[in-house]
């Protein structure tokens, strides 16, 4: 456990989580178990999971619970929970990402709050993380929205590249639960070790991330990443025990858990 | 015919049509065709028709041809293109209304326009016209969007008059080509002499609205009828020459074609 | 407690309960549960809920248990998860019935069992029940596609009346945790009464339907109803013990559990 | 143009093309035009386009016209018209591939007639082309329906090895408005010269392809291909120009068209 006396890189951190991803009748994750926990929230925007109803529901439970709200636009594949690639064309990602984030926008607006910052979906998430046109077409939708939303991408991502570029501002998403490699990208999940099973060793990771701005790779390497906020998962049987591990133990180590400037 | 010199009740009025109400890789109506021809537009949003990218280019179109631009929200039945009346509930209806405002509203946004206006569509309207609580449920959704949104609903429908008990501007909406019977509302499509054919017919009607502030029901009433939109109907196979017609009839009638205030 | 003794009516009725109403990520209800307790289930078709996964998942283990599959065909309306009632014309029925049908009947055939029964889902079930029309088109959609399939429909429809013109199977369905009226219809949910909340109000009802062919309405009357098969729920908190007292009370009291012939 | 007395090598080809692609109001395509030239049709199944009411007027106008009626399975994406790539898995295929099979099936069943073949649709039939693993899915979605579907495949792809490897009949399709590379397969789209714009040259190609077995690339070279059937594009404003010239110089050249045995 890093003590906190270390607490001299950074002092503060987001933490996020995907949040209204039910459909219809059918829910999804713990949404208000993990809401506690969280400083930012990810709503599903209709299209790999969300409908108008949940929308509405999860901007009110958001807005109450006085976490920053941010849109979580997805792939048009409401079957595959956004998580399949498609061979999608950079300008429908503009397309259905502005039509996204405009359907969730109106109701941030009609519940008197605000639409502070998008992360996209599964599997356009990682899209973007890696191609230059697919990041800019996201980029081009916020910034037509509004310039001031922030993005929030992976650490190292084109994501938040294109997001500089454009003038918008990057917040560097890192993962308490997965393994990252010396180049500071992700382990594949294919590979053995990609995730941290251990709620210790997670929190042992934020901590790192958080104060010392590294992650310890799996063969010894010592890597800088830059953890504007952490995500967590609201799926699994561990989810709920896994984000309050992560959040008592930051608040216990005097890091403050607050929104993205 | 009716001459110039009788024009003393009112002298212009709004043509408007439905637009964009492709989907994928299919177009339906005849959208640029109509676009020379009216002064509102009501955009598909993407639940009964319309996608993301349609939504652009309708959006595009209509800014280019500077006509006024409205959401055009149906009920979520792409595959009976919104005109299987549906039991939905009220909350239901504001939940899809809103987001459909939402998503175009944001296309509308980034071309640097203006939404002024909304009409719902195909079952969705008529509910509205005789169901207080979904037309309330829409008013809502629009006052929530935008408290200038301007509604267009049918003449002496529930949907203006809650409208108006809200405090937005409702925009009575008649057609040219249907009649009308005694009590202001229109000979339903299923009873014979439903629907006027002749175009000849069909400006003399809109000539007799707009100047007059009447109707000729089919049993020789005269009924009064506020006249601030007409419908021009964009699919069938004599749309446009219908379309021109009114449009180059109360045009050399001196009436002038312009978009509601 | 009606005892043994008094079984001079009926010594059988099988038990159904709706199965695969998942999609995607999402799963709903309690199928595994449920499975133990039924002889007849009805498999979702991907039109109101299921999709090509759930439906192979679903029959593969009806198959394994050895119960009767169904079809459970339901309106076009996911959102909605077919509860909503649409004003579908009779020939878009029949065409959406046989579609689901097709679709199920593919992966049965491919398990290498058969496809036995059909029972409309939701507000199809209920259109079905009292407009003639609509009943028509599912018969004449099951009957295209097996005349031997037997129809799962309300005690006293208009569906088990199509049923019987047609020449198929009529299977008549009771409720042991709804009330009825003197006229052997269900009190409306609308009103006070319409659910029997107590296990054992509902075990009494069942027997009662199996074993005298009646049922006490609230008001005291005396009912015939024809009790081939009870619907099992599957969702709600006491789902599953529902559904353990209702199977074990009737095979207590000698009753068979099997599906109909 | 070749004489017909070279005709030794084959005398007789199929000549298919997509069918029933419209959805809900939307129609797509010339399907009446063609129908009169083709001896199979592939009819779209409801997943990038078709819906069950098209479906059955697909299947009863080929049926009134006496041509070979297929499946035609695509990815389940209608917004792309299944032409984009997606990352599915093969078990995703294979059952969406029988829910699609069985779904067509039922109507064909219905219309007292016979589901004869599969083709894959857009971007499934490249995938199927060049993944064994997407195309035995495929292979096996058929067999399991019905191990006597012909399945038609683009020449040299290892969908047709799959079929043959399950011991179905492979139909071997060629293009006669694409031009090919020395190593048999097509010159991908985004190359010059990827399409034969001639109708002239487009019939010189086919009648090559039928009577000699060959094909000559762009770059000289004379390649073998197995002209099984010929595809016949239904969109474009040439479609039935060009469909009727092959067909009519085919059968100028006294080669029979007809279906696969």
């Amino acid at each position: 456990m890093i003590s906190n006396a270390e607490a001299s890189f950074q002092s503060k951190v987001d933490l996020n989580c995907d949040f209204g991803e039910g459909y219809g009748i059918y829910t999804f994750g713990q949404d208000e178990k993990l809401l506690q926990y969280v400083t930012s929230v990810n709503i599903a925007c209709g299209f790999h999971a969300g409908d108008p109803k949940a929308i509405r529901q999860a901007v009110a439970s958001a807005a109450e619970a006085g976490v920053a709200i941010g849109a979580h636009p997805g792939l048009p594949d409401r079957l595959g929970f956004g998580r399949r690639e498609m061979a999608v064309e950079p300008d429908d990602v503009y397309d259905d990402t502005l039509y996204q984030i405009g359907a969730l926008g109106a109701f941030v607006r009609a519940a008197g709050t605000e639409l502070r910052h998008l992360k996209p979906h599964g599997a356009l998430y990682h899209m973007a993380g890696r191609s230059e046109a697919i990041a800019d077409a996201i980029i081009r939708a916020a910034k037509a929205y509004d310039p001031k939303l922030r993005i929030y991408g992976q650490h190292g991502s084109l994501l938040l590249r294109a997001a500089e570029l454009h003038g918008l501002r990057a917040v560097s998403e890192v993962f308490a639960d997965r393994t990252y490699m010396a180049d500071g990208t992700l382990t594949p999940r294919i590979l053995p070790g990609a995730m941290i099973q251990s709620r210790n060793a997670a929190l042992d990771q934020a901590l790192r991330m958080v104060i010392q701005g590294v992650v310890l790779t799996p063969s010894g390497d010592v890597t800088a990443v830059q953890a504007d906020t952490i995500c967590l998962h609201g799926d699994g049987p561990h989810a709920a025990s896994f984000a309050a591990a992560i959040h008592d133990g930051l608040t216990g180590a005097g890091i403050r858990l607050e929104r993205p400037e």
